[in-house]
């Protein structure tokens, strides 16, 4: 459904930003039904956002008009909190303000990238380097910055053992990015049916988990497990993969509390831990790593009308990897 | 019940030890009782052990006769794996071979501490410092090196909020530890009913769990939890007090899983830990850091003939906070 919805006047520090291309999330498709609770409508979701400067206010000074935009997951924080003051502002006490169905601090209620134009605070622009093509730039704003940050922050590198659970929009962008820092990447994926993909993304190994002896084999192995899967896991079985001090990390989450066996973490004094999106600097940083290291996500791009085609096939898991709409259909 | 075990020939590499104290840890009821699973009858239990070598192996060369020595909750491992290998010899992947109820390596069932005499792997003995008294040094060997070893493993020290859940055995030797560390430390038990001893064994703040201001006014606060209790705990109001990168480690553990929200995990990108007892070296680590400090567990030494009373008043939680037994009762 095309609506006309209103973004507000340029502020001082505001920039606007003619929008390209717009990823589809899957959690803009649970957020727009009403699957995590009621939102507002008429809503406009969409968090992966690219496209280029055509104002800036008064007082911008990291942007400029010309320049290549993006925008990710938040468009603000409250800046007070010790969160946001060192840097952690996806961590923000108050909650950061989400780019879609957020309160932003005018009281207005935030629209996202399904849209032609928008207007954000240039504290949470990111600059996209010329050599990352527009329409491969946006999923990284969210599925690439979710799995680059925990990554980073459990040091995936040379002599590390990764394993990706699930080879979808977050997963596939995780083995790159592992890979490409120097890992020696698994993906645990269902069954073999993507096992081609998953070696060509860079992973050495490659195992199906409705197979048990996955599991056997694999005990005591891994230095990092990135989870990427909302559905619930068997979390004994996945925590027994991991070797002496190795870290289980979701980023994708179940609604109902996951049942966690406690004597799992005890062996190999392992760790469950969770990672939400990253810092806007830690995001500048993930697109600089994937433009020099000429990483990108695998993406089908479509028009704005075949959205809603588009959300099925993300249902049933039939996108390899992520959609994404090119804005210019929509003008 | 008083009985006679027979102890193993002394081999090349073992000593004998002439017990004179050992302690009694919940885990000694939870086996013996059978609660834990079935185990083989007769059992001597015991894993805080210690006393004086008075005969060693032709080959032993760590230890010698009259020297103070102490054995915890481990007599072998497989020496072969990687954790073993590495030092981790507690995480060893077949099962470290604990001090009573375990099969050792010649096929005999291992027997504990409440006896007048051990013979150990030297491998496996500590060497107690003389300024330690010997009643005190028992529950180290458990409780003291249980709760140092993560906090030593994840940092306590200056600069760090520490809480640590539970003020019973385990955990007033978490607080006394962790504040030795330089840590600044909050006991949260169910009631501020021990608050007086808490405030001596080095704790800053103590705080009620009953009281649900608690989980409002500590919200965001702590690096690191240590919890001590086996009981089931409300997963998400205590993940909700760690700030950034803090971490829960459990170090008791109740028999069912335990339902984790993993929500609460992605704020502040928290993690939930598993930490089992210390290796060997760690062990004697942390004997030297208490004489150093002159830190020592509160022990209340009885009789042999009152293990059952001490039974039900650790069961009843009526003992501060570590009942030991004097071995010389027995003999």
């Amino acid at each position: 459904m095309r609506t006309t919805i209103e973004r507000r006047d340029l502020g001082p520090r505001d920039v606007l930003i003619e929008i390209r291309y717009a990823g589809i999330c899957h959690s803009d498709i649970h957020t727009v039904r009403g699957d995590w609770g009621s939102v507002p409508y008429p809503l406009t979701v969409g968090h992966e956002i690219v496209g280029r400067i055509t104002e800036v206010g008064a007082d911008v000074t990291r942007h400029a008009v010309g320049d290549r935009a993006g925008v990710g997951c938040m468009v603000n924080s409250c800046r007070e909190c010790e969160n946001c003051r060192t840097g952690n502002e996806q961590y923000c006490f108050k909650g950061n303000t989400q780019t879609y169905a957020s309160i932003d601090r005018d009281g207005t209620v935030t629209q996202g990238g399904y849209s032609t134009h928008v207007v954000v605070d240039e504290d949470f622009v990111l600059r996209v380097p010329e050599s990352i093509p527009y329409e491969a730039a946006a999923p990284m704003l969210c599925a690439g910055i979710t799995t680059y940050s925990p990554l980073a922050h459990w040091n995936a590198g040379p002599g590390k053992k990764v394993a990706v659970v699930g080879l979808g929009g977050l997963g596939h962008m995780a083995v790159k990015i592992a890979a490409a820092m120097g890992a020696e990447v698994t993906v645990l994926s269902q069954t073999l049916g993507k096992k081609d993909d998953g070696l060509r993304f860079g992973a050495e190994h490659y195992y199906a988990t409705k197979d048990p002896a996955t599991f056997e084999a694999l005990k005591n192995s891994f230095d990092l497990i990135i989870n990427t899967v909302s559905a619930p896991i068997d979390m004994a079985s996945y925590l027994g993969l991991l070797r002496l001090d190795g870290t289980l990390v979701s980023v994708g989450a179940p609604a109902e509390p996951l049942p966690v066996p406690v004597f799992a973490l005890f062996g190999n004094r392992r760790s469950f831990a969770g990672s939400s999106i990253g810092s806007i600097a830690e995001t500048q940083e993930m697109l600089d790593f994937c433009a020099e290291r000429g990483i990108a996500p695998e993406v089908e791009v479509i028009d704005a009308e075949a959205v809603n085609d588009a959300y099925e096939r993300v249902l049933a898991s039939d996108v390899r990897y992520r959609f994404v709409i090119d804005i210019d259909t929509l003008r």
